[in-house]
């Protein structure tokens, strides 16, 4: 049994539409009548073989399509996140450029739908690569679960591309593109100590997600270049939205914590840490000086205007795409790329008087 | 000639993923080997139909998945529009629990990819629904496009479903969602026009999308209530981002044009209107009153917080994928729904001096 499908017209053969055109039927009809697995009523089969024969048409099997590329997945949490929806923004414009679908799943952070997705996507052919956008925790099962479908996806064909998350282990099939969370997070704890900081509250993500890990090891490198002490206390691991940045201010507030300025992980993070400031009678950066990271729209609307890390998302979206278009050789050194950052200075930030230090 | 593929574990029947671990070949290779079409190393071919003997592996060619519905597919211009991202964070969510894959396809407003996608979606046959998000200009081509495309998916057993877009020509098989556009234009205006303003500078969408003219019309309407002249000048039409706001809004006032309170059509033009009073030294609420439109998170973070209309972004996407899932008959009256908004009051407009009335 063969299943049949309407092609695009090609120039001079007739395609199933001009079958069911001629047929007076729907295209769907027609291509029930020309497959054995629906019922269709004898009268209409017969009048769509007539028209097979009429047009000459050539009843083909439906034709794996390994060869005719076409589609590009990306798999994400979420597209609320300014960052990720800019992602996809860069992933679906160079997948566009290139003449490729590109299509995006959204997980909302479910395992389980993470893992449907991945299995309707091994089984297409015509797909050159799928992109998995975003921070994770890696664990054992995660690097088990994802070197499989690195191996899966490669075996039918395509792609895996993990973009601002590490490599797999050596010898797993997949590309990667990761932004330099760690030269980021130098950036901006460097320029809080330039600016005679030396008490600078940072509001990050989960701690095991390997963004956090990036932007953490940052900050503590800059205090260690400083000659400075890190304290611990100082290191608040929130939900990385706007309510764990308005919560742990809150927390860092009300432990009376000492502290000058505060480095949020991200800006929505540091809007809500600007939230929970202002509701203390806090001004900044009068009374505390603040930076972000990731530099969304958001930033420049803050009152404040924020102080952030540029991260080029859209780049990281299109260099993606490149990437799996390029197809690097294993062993070519090409199969890793990390994007650069820098940083954004706007309002948020004030030089700490020479006084303050010596008050402390 | 049948098409192979590796069907997912049933319960005691062996897989191709069975038989290629078997034969020590990867699932593409048994698949190749099942298949004429590709060429395949004759001892290859005979280990894995070995294998297949051994596990009494039925080759079964593919199936039609018509039955099995299990993927809904939404087209959208961009998700970096919060309220697009919300749209399609709504259909993620309701399709996830529905049990269903959700695919995005961002087409970046370009007409030659969204037809792309289209003929893409339009060859599958396990596919729910087509959600298409957002305003359009009504054409006749346009209505004669999205005429075709859903009856090609009605054919296929799938359903178009138009939200945020007003409904296709009678007979159409087509569902919508739509929002209450001259609803919440009548709020925000009515809003305005209570608090004393009457001279309300309203940036608005491009003109003709179906957004501003539902938009405009309850501007219209608001001020024939309040029994108050319109002045056409007062409607500026811009890009609908911010620098279309920011634009507007510096054409205003570099116009001389006499006004005390902005309607913006969206929050996005409202922060960019926000930016250019501000380069003007004008303060908000005290010199320019504003309202936006959408609810979106940066309207809490504008400074002053911003009046705006609240849009249930995330409960269209969901009533969508209801809609869809739901079926509805044609003739039932249930194929086209609306939803309500209501208006956000914040601190970004203040009531008018009965004085500033008798200047004017």
């Amino acid at each position: 049994m063969d299943d049949i499908e309407a092609e695009p017209a090609r120039r001079g053969s007739p395609t199933l539409r001009d079958v069911a055109r001629r047929a007076q039927v729907s295209v769907a009809t027609a291509s029930r009548a020309l497959t054995s697995d629906y019922p269709v009523a004898e009268a209409t089969r017969a009048k769509v073989l007539r028209a097979v024969e009429d047009l000459n048409y050539a009843v083909t099997p439906r034709q794996p399509k390994r060869n005719a590329a076409a589609h590009i997945a990306m798999v994400v949490s979420d597209v609320v996140s300014p960052l990720r929806s800019h992602v996809a923004t860069g992933v679906a414009d160079a997948a566009g450029d290139a003449g490729r679908v590109c299509s995006v799943y959204i997980t909302g952070g479910d395992l389980q739908r993470e893992e449907q997705v991945f299995s309707r996507l091994e089984e297409q052919d015509d797909l050159d690569a799928v992109i998995l956008v975003g921070g994770v925790e890696i664990t054992d099962a995660y690097e088990h679960r994802m070197s499989a479908h690195a191996r899966a996806l490669h075996a039918r064909g395509s792609q895996l591309v993990l973009c601002g998350r590490p490599s797999l282990p050596d010898g797993v099939p997949a590309l990667v593109v990761e932004y330099d969370n760690r030269g980021g997070a130098y950036a901006a704890t460097s320029h809080l100590l330039s600016m005679g900081h030396r008490r600078i509250l940072t509001l990050t993500g989960p701690e095991r997600s390997t963004t956090t890990i990036g932007r953490v090891d940052g900050y503590r490198r800059a205090y260690v270049d400083f000659g400075v002490e890190v304290d611990p206390t100082l290191l608040i691991a929130c939900r990385a939205d706007r309510s764990g940045g308005y919560q742990g201010c809150r927390q860092a507030l009300a432990s009376d914590l000492d502290f000058t300025a505060i480095f949020a992980h991200n800006d929505v993070m540091a809007s809500g840490a600007l939230a929970a400031l202002r509701e203390s009678g806090l001004r900044v950066p009068e009374d505390v000086s603040l930076v972000g990271y990731d530099n969304i729209p958001v930033a420049q609307e803050l009152w404040p205007p924020l102080t952030t890390v540029y991260m080029p998302h859209e780049e990281m979206g299109k260099a993606a795409v490149r990437l799996a278009l390029e197809r690097p050789e294993p062993g070519s050194g090409r199969e890793r790329q990390l994007l650069g950052t820098h940083i954004v200075i706007r309002e948020s930030v004030r030089p700490l008087p020479a006084s303050h230090h010596e008050e402390r």
